[in-house]
């Protein structure tokens, strides 16, 4: 699963990047121009050591007393993420939560962009959603192969998110980030990522005192 | 920040303990009663070393070669996570997003009840969404001081995202579980958990060759 020539990057760091690329993204628009691993740990509730340190695997991106220039470092991190392209994503399932995702706002200028919606309730097929109409499940694998897109959101219910999610390997996804509260099952060479705001909220409570 | 005296229990293993009850809970809809510390490994991706690990801070769950009993683990479990009984919830912000964590069906059954609704916008408030009627922000703190609420769901655009953090904060929320794509400052005793699609994405894109 490697890529860009950085094989030995304990995967828990790779998880750190775009959390400072967030927080880079946000000094930026604050109109800031320089900053510190002492700052961007305070932001973060991170060491300021563990984000030279993360940092350090990837080529020296300041020097120790002068900080880092933000624009430098956003560049350098959207270039190590692969975002200094854009990525087309498959959305799987416009519910309530499907449709909240095609609306969102935030995917453009990160780097991702919905470029077809699926689903397979005969009722929401031929809707539109912003520019793209949804797609009967029957078109999927055609159409992510025409479109060459690697990467699938998955917001079906929880009992068909298995079932798609081998249509989505078999047409050729190969990261899929999923909505529905199940592990996924896929080969070795698939990635997931999970989105369940139950498990954050499970990890909270597990240090509130009754 | 510790309870149920684990004191010593690092944070990486409380934040699996609500993966490891999700898939038991697939399991047990199942019908299954058994699984093992293997099986469930399959399942997660995790070792079946680190899983017997993990569990074993809590007592043990199971004996070598029985298997967990697997409605046992997770009763055990919810008592661990303080699920073993129900949680309100205050839901800031119901644009799309928020009306899409306002009609999840998914909060119910596993410990959470969204118990009020807030937005800025007078056009929203007095909507009904679900069996709630959306207040506005002036109405917040009172809201959740009279409800004893401790944790909030924040869907509000990014640039508000702060500020209504600072009023929960004050409201006394102790945790906030945040879906605007944003680091929250907040004083070290209050927990924040983030959803933000993007990062789960970038976190994939890194792997993949152009």
């Amino acid at each position: 699963m490697a890529s860009n020539g950085h094989d030995n990057i304990p995967d828990i760091v790779i998880g750190r990047l775009p959390i400072y690329l967030r927080a880079l993204n946000r000094l930026a628009d604050d109109g800031q121009e320089i900053t510190s691993s002492h700052e961007l740990g305070q932001r973060l509730g991170i060491s300021s050591a563990q984000i030279r340190k993360d940092l350090s695997h990837f080529g020296g991106f300041g020097k120790q007393g002068t900080g880092y220039q933000i624009e430098y470092l956003q560049e350098k991190l959207r270039k190590v993420l692969n975002i200094d392209r854009e990525w087309e994503v498959a959305l799987i399932g416009v519910g309530d939560l499907g449709k909240a995702i095609a609306h969102y706002r935030g995917f453009a200028d990160r780097g991702f962009h919905i470029a077809c919606l699926f689903d397979s309730d005969p009722a929401k097929v031929g809707q539109e959603i912003g520019d793209y109409t949804v797609q009967p499940m029957a078109a999927l694998q055609q159409a992510i192969q025409d479109k060459g897109i690697r990467l699938a959101m998955l917001a079906v219910p929880v009992q068909h998110a298995q079932e798609v999610a081998n249509t989505l390997v078999e047409s050729g996804i190969t990261g899929i980030l999923n909505y529905a509260p199940i592990n996924l099952t896929v080969p070795k060479h698939i990635q997931v990522q999970y989105i369940d705001p139950v498990v954050g909220l499970q990890r909270m409570t597990y240090y509130l005192e009754d």
